[in-house]
């Protein structure tokens, strides 16, 4: 049987996420019906990271089996045919049997967008958070290098989520800024359940005034989350990409 | 009475364009049923450029009057709450009783973006043309230096467009690439109907090789729309900026 990779970019604001779910359509919903479509047959596609709902995706990596014939060219091509407009196969590939989208990932990049203007975006309104107020830059960005290395998270983690360890890598954090755009990149070899969205609240809290990079430092070694600030809204994230080690792929 | 000018953002996907009609919502109904929310007067609003059904606008630029005593940061907010979220109002400000946005404007500048790749765009779907063969840029950018200057732009006027006068001057035109994005910015000092949209449309025959820099200027000189290439959708288009006189404004 064969194992074909996928590489996908999405908007996530009409999905309910990528996990498939009885109340309404999901990234994975849409892309196993387009599978099925063109294969003929059901195949149950594992994604790298189960986004949440209207978290967008510009390299999430996805997998299937399937035993269709069909190059990988013409199956993305025919993917891309059946699927809603705000879906995309970037690229398809067969890759070694044991691959899996999820458990062979090594580190993951997210970026949050903040939209820092005193008025509302209307182009953007749908990829970025929204906030009035002025951000000061610089401390956010010292409570970001904080960040860096091997750390528990658990401050970061969302209340109802309970993850066996809660102790991640985090291999890059920082902010940068283009016009009223603040962009936050942080790649990490793995993330708790909302924990981009919990740190991206927690240093705007910085950037604001209302928490020193002392506080978040402390925040952060407390691993308890009633000490970080609220969770940032979905519609500001977006997967990056997913990375591999150079053999699996 | 005051007269207040608007610089506005939106998306037109979900728009019949700027200018009022009976077949559906455009932006300028949305702006006047806001104002008149707000203010308890209809008024109309002239907008610089009536751009057409899936044009965006960065930078556009409406006046009306008005009675109203509301300072201008009152009003913006007050406009900003009603409008829907795919339009806003970037800044509002009185100006001297004469300015009109259309009649007063000096040049406007104008985006064209062509999405360039294989594989269509998820993201930017609603504000690209998606064009999948590989478009050579050299081309096309020696072709787009041949339209600055003062010229008659018949050719590249709506068939079903008369304007009275078809000469204008553009003051810039030139591609820059980014990855899959290929950007036509051109700034003029008027544009006859359609005529970004059908240079563009003729700029990319070029980039395929089915029109060279030669025949480009040649149809220019023509003046016969035949000869032009075919118009680009209206999704790639963008309305950035409204220039005026200093002392207009």
């Amino acid at each position: 049987m064969r194992n074909i990779q996928l590489t996908l970019e999405y908007e996530g604001t009409r999905y309910l996420g990528w996990q498939r779910q009885p109340q309404g359509m999901t990234i994975q919903q849409a892309l196993e019906e387009a599978i099925e479509q063109t294969t003929g047959v059901m195949s149950r596609v594992t994604g790298a990271s189960r986004t949440d709902a209207g978290v967008h995706a510009r390299g999430q990596v996805a997998n299937f089996r399937t035993d269709s014939a069909l190059p990988v060219e013409r199956l993305q091509g025919a993917l891309n045919a059946l699927l809603p407009r705000d879906i995309v196969v970037l690229s398809a590939e067969d890759v070694a049997e044991d691959f899996d989208a999820r458990f062979s990932a090594r580190s993951k990049l997210y970026h949050y967008t903040v939209w820092n203007d005193r008025v509302r975006p209307a182009l953007e309104r749908n990829l970025c958070w929204h906030l009035r107020w002025p951000l000061d830059l610089q401390p956010m960005q010292e409570a970001a290098r904080l960040l860096i290395g091997r750390h528990d998270f658990a401050a970061f983690q969302s209340a109802n989520a309970q993850s066996e360890t809660t102790a991640r890598t985090v291999l890059y954090a920082a902010w940068e800024r283009a016009g009223s755009k603040l962009t936050f990149a942080v790649e990490a070899d793995g993330f708790l359940y909302k924990m981009v969205r919990a740190i991206v609240g927690t240093l705007v809290d910085v950037g604001r005034g209302r928490k020193s990079v002392e506080d978040f430092g402390e925040t952060l070694d407390s691993r308890h989350r009633r000490r970080a600030g609220r969770t940032a809204p979905p519609q500001g994230l977006c997967l990056m990409a997913v990375r591999y080690a150079e053999m699996e792929g």
